[in-house]
């Protein structure tokens, strides 16, 4: 079969839509794999050996057309050496699994090559996202689910979405007169936050010396009596404290700020509220595991990534926010080529003019189709099972020790011999130690075990 | 077929991939459909009417799964009540078209559901992008393609993006101490430019009154001479002029400002050039016009989707920066849980650290595999190929007249029957009229007769 002289693909015609099936052939052959435990999670390579073109995969651009043979032939190379972070091995990262209803719903979505800004060129998806948000405000605890939101290219984003509509809640005339227009404003948020706060105090004309951190527990929580005191200190010095993040569910330990306090103390010194719920945000779908985000409705905004512990596929993060007007407020700029007043529809519907983005890609999607595949419930027992898992890790290494001093080293073996892979760091005043992360809904308890046997197996060999 | 007792999918069984390939099934039907010129571009509905449940399709989310038949119904539904971006008769966005092969890429992508922030998890993917943003650097004509950049979601924030490495290049303290530490600083861009630089000066807190806009001659580009009164008249007033964008395509006129006169401005009076090419960035692929972009080499930083008039499914948009080092100088922070600096291979490849976000989705797989199918030159022939068809639209409609007065109440009749989709706005004093894009790859002249002759008869109707 020749291709190449109806391509550059573009109208549909046979041999253009026989080349997109042996694609589909080849990504259905790679996820057969990636559930079958005896594949690799990776199969490692350094950056010179693959940029010097390793078995003859060329990853330079040229001026002239490639064989549409030679580009199935791409296809196979790039899955051969990427990872595999749908494996029931792979624990790396916070986002894990391969949900086939998602991948349905993301094939579907890059089918329809639409963006988010309108109704008018995405009635459907418009809807879906509105709807959805609307579930996860009810799930928040919301009254009727009220409020706003909109879905954002990740957690970092939503972070920083809530830091402006604070300023903005507070402080609106910032939006047309600059920083120079606020007194010295401060935010506050735990030490083991994530970077994103930071960047997101850096970008928005605060500083980063403005972010003052919160001390935490032994468990990583932040201790409310230490945010009294430096909100305290801070009014003392001249500043206005603004903005608190409480975090569910830290990156690294995983920790749960006391949600109750924290808000007690916004609401006495007037400040925002804003949960970081990416990655812990996800309990709030488990009746047994929700009460870890206790005091969750009182926050004035929350973020929420379903491509965390829920599984969804990248990307796919919400920003909410319990009054609405707010995001519109902050961010529209009335742009009349996109958001004409005088269409035929309700333009209410439009809600491109809350984003700090114009185009926005289409996230809900996929997230919509798996809720409707596994209903709330379904969501819920993914949720109890990856907590079962961690409980069970938990009690099997407890007793164990060992593992943390030569973190890296381990490691790397790992990644050479691309049996499982798990993330570490040092934290604090603490040494290297592996991060375990369990979202993906493939894992089982034979995959823990494998991991703890793994680790100790490369640890002897050193 | 019953699917039930196997989903929520998750292990690649093989219910789950038949589940898979029957949406593929109606995925590459609605493909074929889509270039069928007697389909309809969209089939319209009103909010209520779809959120009513039309014909059984039901929006609404519920706690118990749905079968899995009803998913793929679901499927069906939602590509029903959509519009075909790619259809040859749409042209009402600056995105239209479906590429297969990009189309194919971005299946891959989603596939290997993975995240860009590290070699570690994204080797191929990575390196892809630093080898794109190189050629792409080459073609802006920066010496060797030196320099940064990287693949961001969308325009609005690679513009935002520009304007921050602009202010950390001149006041890098405003990153550590915020706004307070600088002077007033004013911005300039043109009355025509996109509003995400307006969006870009809100959120950044310079606000909105320190963006100044520059007027426009009579095909819409900037005029220098008054860029430089409106410096002067800034510099007198004690404010600091930090930041220029020259617009290279504007989204209503698609009018290119001379950058050469700009740069001259900029370097006279010590300011960051950036060149917004979200939609003409394109033409730098065609020797033939890229000319409208002469002067571009000398910017420091440019904003270029390939989303926009290369054609590549949605997202993908890339900001460049002439001098390396300001992007990772002013967004890193070192989270010591990702960018871990004893990693067993070379950590300059873990990119995430210069990204304002922290998940990054992968956005450069199909622009690179289009690039392989097609070749510079692939690119360059549909660039041409765009442009003749919009010269062939200008000398048809040249003579006629009454277009303008009634575009709303065309626009609503040509929704309403779904043939073709062309957007409308006003502009400064010009009531509305219609913005014809052409970047849809499937479009013939054939599909700009039938455009003109279908206003012509929705008008007559009136």
């Amino acid at each position: 079969m020749s291709f190449l002289e109806l391509l550059p693909a573009k109208n549909g015609e046979e041999p253009t839509m026989q080349f997109l099936l042996e694609v589909v052939e080849i990504l259905t052959s790679y996820i057969r794999k990636t559930f079958d435990r005896s594949t690799k999670v990776l199969d490692f390579h350094h950056p010179h050996q693959l940029l010097e073109g390793i078995e003859g995969f060329n990853l330079e651009l040229s001026d002239q057309p490639e064989s549409l043979e030679q580009i199935l032939v791409d296809c196979r190379d790039t899955l051969k050496y990427g990872v595999r972070t749908g494996h029931p091995r792979f624990f790396n990262q916070l986002s894990t699994g391969l949900d086939i209803v998602g991948l349905a719903g993301e094939w579907l979505t890059s089918t329809a090559n639409t963006n988010m800004f309108t109704y008018e060129i995405a009635p459907v998806f418009v809807l879906m996202e509105q709807l959805t948000l609307k579930k996860m405000r009810e799930i928040v605890g919301w009254p009727d689910g009220e409020g706003d939101g909109i879905f954002s290219p990740g957690g970092a984003i939503s972070n920083m979405y809530s830091v402006m509509i604070a300023r903005y809640k507070f402080f609106p005339e910032v939006k047309t007169k600059g920083m120079a227009a606020a007194p010295r404003l401060v935010l506050f948020t735990s030490e083991h936050s994530h970077y994103s706060i930071k960047k997101a105090s850096a970008a928005l004309g605060f500083g980063t010396e403005n972010l003052i951190l919160l001390n935490t527990d032994e468990r990583g929580r932040v201790i409310p009596a230490d945010l009294e005191a430096k909100v305290i200190e801070a009014k003392r010095k001249g500043y206005v404290p603004l903005f608190v993040t409480a975090t569910a569910g830290t990156t690294v330990y995983g920790a749960f700020d006391p949600i109750n306090e924290i808000a007690d103390i916004c609401e006495k010194y007037n400040m925002w509220l804003h949960v970081d719920g990416a990655w812990g945000g996800g309990l709030l779908m488990s009746r047994k595991h929700r009460h870890k985000l206790n005091g969750v409705e009182r926050a004035n905004s929350v973020t929420w990534n379903p491509h965390k512990m829920m599984g969804v596929p990248l990307q796919c993060s919400a920003i909410l926010v319990r009054e609405r007007g707010l995001l519109q407020g902050c961010n529209s700029m009335c742009a009349g080529y996109l958001f004409q007043p005088d269409k035929q529809y309700d333009v209410t519907y439009d809600t491109g003019d809350k984003a700090i983005q114009c185009g926005r890609h289409v996230d809900i999607f996929k997230f919509w189709l798996m809720w409707k595949a596994k209903g709330t419930v379904g969501f819920e027992q993914h949720i109890d099972k990856c907590l079962d898992l961690s409980a069970y890790l938990y009690n099997k290494i407890k007793n164990r020790e060992g593992f943390e001093m030569v973190a890296p080293k381990i490691k790397a073996m790992m990644m050479e011999s691309g049996t499982t892979m798990v993330g570490y760091q040092p934290q604090g005043d603490k040494v290297n130690f592996f991060r375990m992360v369990i979202s993906n809904p493939a894992a089982t308890r034979s995959d823990i075990d494998f991991l703890v046997e793994e680790i100790e197996r490369l640890g002897h060999d050193l």
